[in-house]
């Protein structure tokens, strides 16, 4: 690929917004080239407006990049978006009325039923769904989402066992990495020697999304899949990295190795060459004390899921310790790699419609 | 009580022994005149060979106290007991035959089936259980443990509903705090930013101790409780308290008020005047982000469970998250309330037989 | 003394004002009667406006009661203030003006020349400052304050250096607590696995603070301590203590011996039965790696200070480790006792002059 | 260069051990061929033999490499060594005496006449010291050492000032990482919620090192830098980076813009080519709350030194903030640059009586 796409963020400021800029410095098919915030940071520059809060450099081309305010009518085609609820629900929208490619980590429509919430090596097929959006015939523009960090790892775990054994009880106990809460979000006083067990409205995010991301495409909608999940999430002291504790029950019974093998041989997207996408997406580890955040965070650069204490479960069948980085693949990652998935499958091009925008 | 009884502990340097040491200052009916530890320690004063860890100072006199080989000869005739399990399975025995009520924080014996594995609000009928021991009769002598530190959180919080509404399946995973592993313990470079999702034997621990201490005794042994239980164990960077998210499947269904009603109203020990037994074993939170282990563990000072978060369980029925103090609770505490029930029993009087000791 | 005098807190929902509620309960000689915040939580009860960070229960009491404007009208005669110095610059005085004896752990009037900035073991004939103020003789009402929380320690640790060696070089470097940053304060992002090496405007008010309070009353205002001084302030993840490295050149030679004796028999207060202050306020320990703040900050009930590692220095002449609690010997802790000190010199009886306060 | 030089580890399961594998896994000049650890390891597969605690994944080829004995005979020709003071007495002279270069992070020689303690943008001149060792004629092997892991940051920092200004008196304060104390290391008990005001043995190692590195090589020894030095050593919970607060009295006056510049313009380095040497060894920050070691521990690959808050001193005369990664800048990647250093001046070379080894 010779000429590099631009793409935008909005909500260059916040956690995610710092790692779509720290993970696109140097992307091969992306370009940074508007960034956009709330009013308070229009008008400055990046390197004024964000408090940098990441352990690489800010790069000196973004940090002298001014500040957009959050409006279409400058923004390139594609955008890249990670902005509260309430905020995302207006402003999505009028971005792909205006004929822009909305590849969204917010959480306002993940569960819009026209609107894809995917995770490519789980649900690529799901992007069909654009086509369902009404901005998608008059502008070429929609809203693609990903999926809560939390959700992630889990989801990545258990596709290959939904796939080859079925799945019908899942128990997920998040320990949750302070970093998902935004900056500043989690108060010192509350973290420093302790848990705290609640996440608001973090638990109904993990239910609904598993079972629409592990769904099937029925026509125009995703049956959400059939099965019971309850999650409990915590807060914990840790920088980056979300470790969940998961216990399901099979359709059809399974050997330890098979479980196993399922997770080494799920590599769903060999030979596509997106950028993002890791050669293992869920790489197993034989160490009985292992996934930990600090060691297993950034395997894959960040975009492989470790699972680990694979072992028989007292009440339902099987039980294991998922970990994923929830900033990279939990988040902006995802975003990126979604925006892959997009750009390999034509849809990021211009649409005959799409006459909207030049 | 005009006298004070005289108490000995075994394992006194370690994180338990610590404990007993500054729990039984000013104990209106123990005093400890008899500390004893590994040859390492043994011959030298108190204060130099024990690297005090708690955040109370030391009490001058036991500083200055010499500790003793680790030999029944010069014990008193009640011992505290927190040491290694390998260690225990010869040493406990030992002084149970010489004559001591051993009240032991050590692993090794819970599970024997002539051994009551014992908390006073739970199943202090278990109790009786000593009389089976061949050292009651012949020395007077008898070993009597408390729970691992993390099971004692959940079984204090299910006992009033095992009570009232039957409980069938139980789903535990844990938040386990560093001072449970003694010290040093756990190294800070593999906590500090960090979860370790494996703590060595201790699902087993969990899982059999809870439905052992949930059982019935059943003339001579306990019929363990007839449920399916599922433990996870994970450390994460907490000084002390134990953080445990349930889910719990009911024999008769019960609704949210009937379960926070018998966490209230249990109050097995009401009217008994045992020291270390907190007013209320069991406190309901109804803020929505607790408990949490900085906030809550020294409730009922550190003898008290908090409970919060109550609500319905997508695959069980009800899920919710106990805390408890684990080294005040879940260890020094749970013995030193053992020997006061075992006092109030009259379980510490010099029995018939006990001609052996003086 | 049989009725206890009423005292109203301004600021009564932040950090300080927590821990003003949590000592006073149950002081002998002073009964919270009047609780007052900013206008978001004046007129709901307690319990709702503030979210309590301490580790004890908020009383019952203080939960039910309901926070007033901060207004002076229906005040009582004695409030205890920690604000926003942008604030207290204008509140404070009014409440003087009003008759209130204002005795504050705000910054705002610190550094004012007829202001009394006062640690009772210290310097408490400062205090005669107040009759400086021009409201003492309208009113009656006055304004006194404590120090800020990271001088409070070095203070106390050099004040009786000062009285035997002289001292005249002064360096200082702080490893600070986030709870002296108040809630939500430090942003957990900010200090897990990390340290911050600035605090704005800490230094500036360590430097001028320390000289004042070690100063001497010179007929109607403060003469500085002449010495020269240096302070660099750092944030660490602690969650209480403030812990600061020491080292000073003195004017007269002293040996390790007469330093530490100098410690030892400074009890300016003794005989003077303050509730609030320590038998010994500064404890000298010999152990090797202390002053810990997780392990010393609660002596004396977390108002004595803690020094030890007394070494030669090879720039100046000795260098030690001082530690203290920050928020109760530093702040609220601070402000009782400056309250105690006041009682006991008569200046929270009615003056003359004052009768626009019945 | 065509063929790497082979090199061996001593020392190698040990934390700065598994950070030569880390560091030099695709080092372009150097390869390991040969690890050896103590007796306990000596004969396992290393990825046995030693518990990895870094994040990213052990080498594949290293995990299966068999631990050697730690003896000479089998050694390649160069030599990493990080061991025990004690048993680096004995050991590192052993393998000298065979002929290797033994490039070490051990202590046990830094003060040693005949043996050069080097920085290469500091001192490389001392090291021309080897020709000094004994062993160097006899067999070709000598020894070289680089700094304490603490010490490295402030004489980085402190070079381009002594050069430029003259330095006379320093003043410095460390809060140092975990991960300097190896693994197990620091207990978790001793560091969450807590600073431990003492390391033992380091400030005097700080000291006596500082002004060895920053002394003149005169004739066959190193003359000493002449200033007074100060150091206070303090741990904290930070998993990698020691930040140390450092004040300077100057010879001659400078400006806060000269100091700056100083370092701006520091590249001794240049044009030097050594795969270690970071382009820019001392990083300004203007940044007003930086360095801290979470955000700048891996500025240049973990070898940049970065400096902030540049202030008057109210003691001396300057006083600023250093920050640097122990295990890398301050302990592998010292070593690792040493080599780099020595390869440059031939130093690697086989010499003319050294046919000792073949």
């Amino acid at each position: 690929m010779k000429t590099k796409l631009p793409v935008g963020i909005l909500g260059a400021t916040g956690m995610v917004g710092q790692r779509y800029i720290q993970l696109l410095e140097n992307h091969p098919w992306f370009e940074v080239t508007w960034i956009a915030a709330s009013d308070r940071s229009s008008g400055k520059p990046y390197g004024e407006a964000a408090k940098w809060r990441l352990d690489t450099p800010l790069p000196e081309r973004i940090a002298k990049m001014t500040v957009s305010p959050a409006e279409p009518d400058a923004a390139p085609k594609i955008v890249f978006a990670s902005i509260d609820a309430a905020i995302a629900r207006e402003m999505e929208p009028k971005f792909a009325a205006a004929g822009c490619a909305v590849i969204s980590n917010s959480s306002a429509f993940r569960m819009a039923p026209n609107v894809p919430l995917v995770i490519p090596e789980v649900n690529a097929d799901h992007l069909r769904l654009i086509e369902e959006q009404p901005t998608r015939k008059q502008s070429g523009g929609y809203i693609v989402t990903n999926s809560n960090c939390t959700v992630m790892g889990p989801v990545l775990a258990l596709k290959p066992m939904v796939d080859r054994f079925g799945v019908e009880q899942i128990f997920a106990t998040s320990m949750q990495a302070v970093s998902g809460a935004g900056y500043p979000g989690v108060a010192s006083m509350d973290i420093l020697d302790n848990v705290v067990p609640y996440i608001g409205n973090e638990e109904e995010k993990m239910e609904e999304e598993l079972l629409k991301l592990l769904g099937n495409l029925d026509g125009h909608a995703v049956k959400p899949l059939a099965a019971r999940m309850s999650a409990s999430c915590n807060r914990v002291p840790v920088v980056d990295g979300h470790t969940v504790s998961l216990s399901v029950k099979l359709t059809r019974p399974a050997t330890r190795e098979e479980i196993i093998d399922a997770w080494a041989e799920f590599r769903p997207l060999a030979g596509q060459d997106l950028p993002f996408a890791p050669a293992q997406p869920v790489e197993w580890t034989p160490l009985v004390d292992r996934p930990q955040p600090r060691l297993d965070r950034n395997r894959g650069n960040g975009m492989a899921v470790t699972v680990g204490r694979l072992r028989p479960c007292g009440v339902l069948d099987w039980k294991f310790t998922v970990l994923s980085h929830n900033t990279v693949r939990g988040a902006a990652g995802a975003t990126i790699l979604n925006a892959e998935m997009l750009m390999s499958l034509g849809k990021l091009e211009p649409v005959a419609a799409a006459g909207a925008r030049a």
